[in-house]
């Protein structure tokens, strides 16, 4: 096997044992290694206790040469993390007084007094340089306890580790060469069809070395990521672009944007380039399709509003929806979405109308119409056209209003895209 | 040292070494854990890629024995946790008619016929049990491969991997013994005050053995676990029960509920009971009040719907907002918050009318109307009121937003509880 220097990421934190917090901090990490270029393989969490955590250290020695810790440099006594790597790897610790000194200026500038619990912070492996946080009181260490070992231990708190992985650790390892080759994504997104579907369509892209392709799906939404190792953005660009290219092509009009693209901000850009405009009438939705467009920042030069018409009598009073249908056919029905499109949009006076009527469920739901049902109206300047989905009993309310929003929102996209 | 028996946690996906998601699925497992009291020491993420995932099953299974994978079982070709565990376990992969039943039927109701790809989902290892998935097509296992180890197995979509623990993997556990001394947790909920402020208030309790009390804070809510360890659910109540009511009392009406409750499910049960109904319009929320309060299954019963008046021609048109008022005092204003929330409720005919304009940002703010600026309307029986908040220029578009439906629910709750 092909030896590859790589990195790991260990979190110390009896918390994210416990499952109170997310662990944030892996995934920056993560994703500021791939920008450097530097493979990392594993990530470990482990609580605040030296007999595993040198266990853990043990394990990543052998199959990492960079080690990255977060967490456990605090005053209190359960932060072990630093003088667990020194016991680990025999070293002394030394105070140094320049924490010391650092430490009691901070305090200083707040008004408080420097605890003896802070000492503990100055206390270093001999030999490692010290990791300045500019923002807290927790230094870090750069240390290398062996040829071919680089340790790095950052704070757990994000907002003081993302700063000092910006200002030592960034610079540190590009001084050792690393950022050279750097790993350049780009996330391509598609809605109306399932990962499975389009995995297959794509199937002789999905071994490619550089740039690899691999799929990803949730809530409805399936997405390709594109990525390429260069030495540089701009070259890992020109690797990407052709094969995006091909991948957009062979998927045609199931996919609808890349990276920070949403449907919403795809249907504002179009509705902006066409010079129209879009109003929303929502029941089992309640308000979630405005909610998605409105997200868009600027979203108020093609968006005028909308009516939540949850209850009949707001169909009826604001929509102009007719009694009888709705008496006839139910509040669930390809008329009444009609209805509810065509009259958002003239009493908005807008160039479409987009409306979703449906059974969220986990009641509401009948032989005839079960839950999951959903009709989606569109109604524009030439017609008023009605889409029927189930989404299926099981999938929850949660999830089944999001596909519904989801699902109205691609259908104009559609529409304006062809 | 002590024998403990105890789970890992191993999360398979590239996409987490590439930091392009959040791995929550660990935090819920972790969280899930506690409940069940089984004790948890390692979590480890490692990619799609059979050896390293191999290294890792190997450094596992010396250390816990019941070892819980998330992620890695889709239909594309990289997904590949379920054949490598056979693989390491030496056990061959056996297709499961009742899996390929199970898809192909979830497919047809979706309109989609099989894919080839989707058979894969169907292999599962010789004497593994299935662990079905009612909402996405990728089936888990329950295993165990050798004497005194126990693997599951799920997909990486939070969604499905919920349930399924849910359904059959905490029936399971309990049946093996699991549960007897369990961690048990009531998390109360506050709005309107700062986690600082509530901290010093509670400041006797979070030092407390049994229950802990522990503050948490995000997007404007703040949070007090209490959680007690006892032999059984009932006799950890009766541990918090004491607490909990001690913390409400302390914290008057910015205490607003526990556990699932939300201001929409609170608002709707006061609402519920006094009989009432509710209309919202909002302009800077687009939705996202009427989509916090129908997101409550049954809301029908008190909420009827409202009106997004993005643009100002539907705060006239629909809701008849003053246009004088409109152009003299702007959007963003008092008076025209008042107008909206009294329009829509006389409109819609509901007890209530509550309204949300705001400034969003990023762009749109001024030196006396900055990015931030949100007025609240209440119209009710007897009055009109408004509220007005800045929530800072600098929390981002998407968290103004959703403070400030918090909010206009929040000053609802207050009015209806007081």
């Amino acid at each position: 096997m092909l030896f590859i220097m790589s990195a790991e990421i260990i979190c110390v934190g009896t918390e994210m044992l416990l499952g109170d917090i997310l662990n944030s901090n892996a995934q920056f990490l993560a994703q500021q290694l791939a920008r450097l270029g530097i493979p990392h393989f594993y990530q470990t969490v482990v609580g605040d206790n030296p007999t595993r955590l040198k266990q853990v250290i043990e394990i990543a020695c052998r199959r990492a040469q960079i080690l990255i810790f977060t967490g456990g440099l605090g005053p209190t006594p359960d932060d072990l993390t630093c003088e667990t790597i020194a016991d680990f790897f025999g070293a002394p610790l030394v105070e140094r007084p320049e924490i010391i000194e650092d430490i009691s200026q901070k305090y200083a500038v707040r008004g408080r007094v420097m605890t003896p619990s802070n000492r503990k912070q100055a206390l270093i492996p001999q030999g490692a340089e010290i990791l300045p946080n500019f923002t807290g009181t927790a230094p870090g260490i750069i240390w290398q306890p062996q040829t071919g070992l680089t340790i790095f231990t950052f704070p757990g708190v994000p907002s003081e580790m993302h700063r000092m992985w910006e200002d030592t650790a960034v610079p540190y390892l590009k001084n050792q060469g690393w950022g050279k080759e750097i790993i350049y994504s780009r996330m391509l997104k598609f809605w109306g069809i399932a990962e499975s579907a389009l995995a297959e369509k794509v199937a002789a892209y999905l071994n490619m070395p550089n740039p690899t392709v691999a799929p990803y799906a949730s809530k409805g939404e399936v997405k390709l990521r594109v990525s390429a190792q260069a030495a540089n953005e701009a070259a890992a660009q020109d690797l990407i672009a052709p094969v995006e290219k091909q991948l957009q092509d062979i998927a045609g009009l199931d996919y609808y944007g890349a990276d920070d693209d949403t449907l919403a901000s795809v249907v504002g850009q179009l509705l902006l380039a066409a010079g129209q405009t879009l109003s929303v009438a929502e029941s089992c939705t309640g308000g979630g399709l405005g909610q998605m467009l409105t997200e868009i920042s600027g979203s108020s030069s093609y968006f005028w509003g909308g009516v939540i018409s949850y209850d009949n009598s707001v169909k009826i009073g604001l929509l102009g929806v007719n009694p009888e249908d709705l008496a006839k056919f139910g509040a669930v029905s390809s008329i009444v979405a009609e209805q509810m499109a065509a009259g958002v949009r003239s009493r908005l006076g807008t160039t479409w109308g987009l409306s979703i009527t449906g059974i969220a469920g986990p009641n509401g739901g009948t032989e005839t119409k079960p839950v999951g049902l959903v009709y989606i109206g569109l109604a524009g300047p030439h017609e008023v056209k009605s889409f029927e989905y189930r989404f299926g009993t099981a999938r929850g309310r949660s999830l089944i209003r999001h596909l519904s929003a989801c699902t109205a929102l691609d259908n104009l996209r559609r529409k304006l895209a062809a």
